[in-house]
């Protein structure tokens, strides 16, 4: 017979441990919380930005953040399974509105003291959910724009980078005070306009890493989007919020930029195609700029198809210079990554049908401080009357770029110039009219955690030394999506001449076609 | 020891049962799924939405909503109990995008059909967050409109139900149709200004009943807004959406209008207080008429403080006409709600000094119909031009009203003008200068479910005969929460003599202290 058609008393002493987790949550308790939860690799934890697998996890993940809020029990049901056994389901009331709900599995068991006691093997929360995920969007509607009812795009939903016009709206860059001061936009960027005219819905706009100025995407103000193909890891940025909004599903083209990498480090991190046009091949008016001389245009999206649909609109009919599908692997570019990630990048290559070359980029480790001087010179050029005199108005990631562009003297512009137009120069050599396959970043997504401001330092080192020969060379580049043999998500990019754009489209459709 | 440190096996039967379920879900086989949970009133399943207590409960919200999102496991976790019964774990992505997750206690026990079979006895699922509820709202923003920074108002968020006027947005009255011919607004109307410059924040523009014109909450556009504080019942309108957004606690002040209950009817449903203004008193400019001979503006917040300050800034500093705190019920006004409902209302008053005073109130029984026919009328007047040859834009329920509105003659008209004027007398002789408490609405939220429109139609006369007295003698009317003896949220309705609004504001703040 089912043990709840007549059911058992609940224990006291359960009903006891869940009073006290209730007050420990309340209380932000970290160590009863932690003793409330059975010790062990298989206890779980789950909510809607994922699961955590382990009670190390689940206690790492309490103390970076903070305490739940405000709530009320407004129904409990137990089902007792035995003696040592039951399930708790309970309904909650936030004080400030919203309902959730907690599921958890408690047993009678040894604790993280060693006394036997009622503690949480499996917890699952719901809690109230919020208007809009302030750290994805700024602005969302059903639609927010409509397109124009008919085109390659329709049905398709567009999340639009908090960088460029949208007629009605700010730009808000991803800074508070940026946003305070800026006007209403007057007229539609005319990259965003293209997409409305060929069908998409505007869906909203969506965060990104202060001023664009980052690859980790985390924002100092407006939080850390979630990841939801790698939980509780960074979403990578600065496109974080359009990257995060096509991962979650909620748009299914993301409009970026990429200056450095802000289209294909979220693309890797998050399991989604993304393209980094060529430089200067479609048209960045109304966006608002971080260096021009290597800013572009990108997407992302879940498909490759989808990928090319939006090229479709959005690049000149020119079908470029012309090239060959060959891949090109360079060992020496694939261990600047991540072993797991240059394994999975490798792989994939040489299953379709990559040459492998020997190159000494030894010399090219110079590249990414020039590339990072112009940059922060070309952003201190953008940005520096704005900033000069209140640079705390920016975390303190992005205030150290803008400052060290406040520093970048003349000789120093045009040294990192002239190193950058060799660079460019050797780049083009290498790559011809073939396809170079390197990893996208350098490691999957960092975890958030206490680790996190020497990890994102670490990996952006590493990952500049790949996203740099791009945008030095201004040329496309595309990140297709991958995973290492943990599962996470990577990206092999696929880096072609200037103007190739339309080919790196169709290679990537037919090289993951199933 | 805990069983999970080593675990045992996972039995074959269950691991079969969990992939029939997946099976059954993305199939919608109903069979199948109610098959797969366990018979009987203590079974569980819960979601954002709410939780479902017993098994019947869970098979008529299967039949009601359709399949899931097709989706695919990523993860699936095991915690073996015992031999009978076993937790399960599972993460899902959607093929759509997005990460949600399944939590499931599963028993080897007697399922519906009699065998003996691993079922489920609880579930929790997580499925993928939206962009954002399209169910309550149209747009969103972090804020959508930034208040003044400064005020009594400070903090708050403003949810504007879409018939108000905000500069750079449309008004979408709840009718895809209208929206999409609706011009950009050049001004905001000067009650959503009003609470701009107190202060709050605007969060965005929610749904509402087709041009107001419902009491359910329901929109065959849009679909039903959740009703958090009763879960799968209706929310209420037709400022549904302004009052599921402030239930849910995504906003603190839903600003809303009320013709003939639309501010205390989802007030009552959802358990919040709510304020129908004395009739031209608050400025109307800018908000689209359904019947401008009974439309008020009106609002709901979840506390009788806040409920009050909105006050304090909406309305005229005139201290108004002044008068007693004196309660007075009429027993005939309580029995045309439902027993709970009456009960509840009645306990509450008398527990506040109210007086009973019978009064003969079977006359009042016509009122309603010359109520509808004005009502009617008068849509018919303000809409009749942009519906005529298209009423089929329009929900079924919404357009039998405009269609009779259409056939109200003039000679019904001016008999509906003549028995409202006597009633108005009749009523303002009733109240004095005294508080007159009624039912909010005539029954709790009615549940959604194949019997839906039946309750609807039923409820909404019942509950008219309770709303039109305010509207005819064009009074202030604010609903009080309560709960009834099940604890499902109605409401107490405060009548006072027009102009009283300040007046019930504190009298509310005062009866509701604790």
């Amino acid at each position: 017979m089912s043990p709840w058609s007549a059911p058992p008393p609940v224990p006291p002493e359960l009903a006891a441990a869940f009073r006290e987790y209730e007050r420990a949550l309340m209380a932000d308790d970290l160590a009863a919380l932690e003793r409330l939860f059975a010790p062990g690799p298989t206890t779980l934890r789950g909510d809607g930005d994922g699961l955590l697998v382990g009670s190390e996890a689940i206690a790492d993940f309490r103390r970076s953040r903070g305490g739940a809020r405000p709530r009320t029990l407004v129904q409990t049901h137990v089902q007792v399974i035995d003696a040592d056994h039951a399930l708790v389901v309970a309904v909650t009331e936030n004080r400030d509105g919203g309902r959730g709900q907690q599921t958890q599995l408690w047993a009678r068991t040894v604790d993280v003291t060693g006394r036997r006691a009622w503690v949480i093997t499996a917890a699952h929360v719901s809690t109230p959910p919020q208007a809009l995920d302030t750290r994805v969007w700024r602005v969302v509607g059903d639609p927010l724009v409509p397109g124009s009812g008919a085109g390659p795009l329709l049905g398709e939903k567009l999340a639009v980078k908090d960088l460029y016009a949208v007629a009605g709206h700010r730009r808000g860059a991803g800074n508070p005070a940026w946003l305070a001061e800026a006007a209403v936009e007057q007229e539609t960027s005319p990259v965003v306009q293209a997409l409305l005219d060929a069908g998409a819905d505007l869906t909203g706009i969506t965060r990104t890493d202060e001023l664009a100025y980052s690859l980790a995407g985390t924002n100092a103000h407006y939080g850390t989007p979630p990841n939801p193909r790698a939980p509780y890891r960074v979403p990578g940025g600065s496109s974080n919020g359009s990257a995060s909004a096509v991962s979650l599903g909620q748009a299914s083209i993301g409009l970026g930029t990429d200056t450095a990498g802000s289209i294909r480090v979220p693309a890797a991190y998050q399991g989604l195609f993304g393209l980094r046009t060529t430089h200067d091949c479609v048209d960045r008016t109304g966006l608002l700029p971080l260096a021009e001389r290597f800013d572009t245009v990108g997407w992302m999206t879940r498909t490759a198809d989808l990928l090319r649909a939006v090229g479709d609109v959005l690049l000149d009919s020119d079908p470029g210079p012309g090239g060959t599908d060959q891949l090109v692997v360079v060992p020496a570019l694939l261990r600047l990554a991540d072993d797991d990630v240059a394994a999975a990048v490798r792989t994939w290559a040489y299953e379709r049908g990559a040459r492998t070359e020997d190159h000494d980029v030894s010399s090219w480790s110079q590249w990414p401080a020039s590339y990072g001087d112009l940059q922060a010179h070309q952003a201190w050029a953008a940005h520096g009357d704005w900033l000069r005199g209140r640079l705390d108005v920016l975390g303190a990631d992005v205030r150290a770029r803008f400052a060290h562009g406040a520093g970048v003297t003349e000789d120093d512009r045009v040294r990192a110039e002239t190193i950058l137009a060799g660079a460019a120069e050797v780049v083009r050599g290498l790559v011809g009219d073939r396809v170079l396959v390197i990893p996208s970043a350098s490691s999957v997504a960092p975890p958030i955690g206490p680790d996190l401001a020497a990890s994102t330092q670490r990996v952006r080192r590493a990952t500049f030394r790949l996203v740099c020969p791009a945008g030095i060379a201004g040329m496309p580049a595309l990140s297709v999506p991958l995973r290492t043999s943990d599962g996470l998500p990577c990206g092999a990019c696929l880096v072609a001449a200037p103007g190739r754009d339309r080919d790196l489209l169709s290679l990537a459709e037919r090289l993951t076609a199933r």
